[in-house]
């Protein structure tokens, strides 16, 4: 188990472009969501697949903390998985664009069903952790369920 | 991927206890149900733990044939997950009963909740497969949802 403390992000303009060290290509649905615990399946550059379960509420009163199961599934697995989702299947280019204290920006631009949506996610090892912002970051929304990938995968 | 066929029957008597070769004991529940799939995660013997996403719809028009996906997972994940569930915590004891044919029975005598229910379940390659049935084997139960795992986790 990992406890997965992140904080989300709004993005203002292009100027996370220059930044980027990489992209990938995800694909992911839901198999369950609303219970304890949300079950996503994730699809990574048409290669490789994970299983991921995530616990609904925060861990011991830290707002951001969430626990976390991962798995690597086969990939076949994956897609025939998607077919058992609930809602639909989110699509979106992740860009990693590195935050230079040894964080990483995952610049999540979204298409299909979300064009024009793009947000912007750091991991942290404590709630509390001292964040630079860049200027292309724009208002947070970390806890705004709005922007969490399991109501995105319900609302266009 | 999997596909499981398997048929239920209940028990009448004690005539299957001679037979027994081995015996686990088993807790699970399910992290969700009522979707397109289940997803459930299985514990046996304090040892071994497996986490499994079923289809909730049968495969192909097999009526008791259901697209089946599990992965092990570490124990103490199995254990952490058990506070996500959805319901109750199934705990059984499962004997192995060799059926004679290559096929073994799983005798499920279950505890807690369900204190006194008593169920046995075959798995087969082919819906159609001719099964012998002993003496212990009562009604057959395989399309009655009230004996799924899923619904036992909901009520006792």
């Amino acid at each position: 188990m990992t406890i997965e403390i992140e904080r989300k992000f709004l993005v203002d303009g292009d100027g996370w472009r220059d930044g980027v060290t990489g992209s990938r290509r995800i694909r992911q649905a839901y198999l369950s969501k609303g219970g304890a615990a949300s079950v996503r399946i994730r699809l990574v550059d048409e290669r490789e697949a994970r299983l991921t379960v995530k616990a609904a509420g925060s861990v011991d009163g830290a707002a951001l903390a969430r626990a976390e199961f991962e798995y690597p599934v086969p990939f076949e697995h994956a897609q025939a998985m998607l077919d058992l989702r609930i809602g639909r299947i989110i699509e979106k280019t992740r860009y990693l664009v590195p935050a230079g204290n040894g964080r990483v920006w995952e610049v999540d631009v979204f298409d299909g069903d979300h064009e024009g949506l793009i947000l912007a996610e750091i991991e942290l090892d404590a709630a509390d952790e001292h964040v630079v912002l860049p200027d292309w970051i724009g208002r947070e929304v970390t806890d705004d369920p709005g922007y969490s990938n399991a109501v995105l995968a319900q609302v266009g």
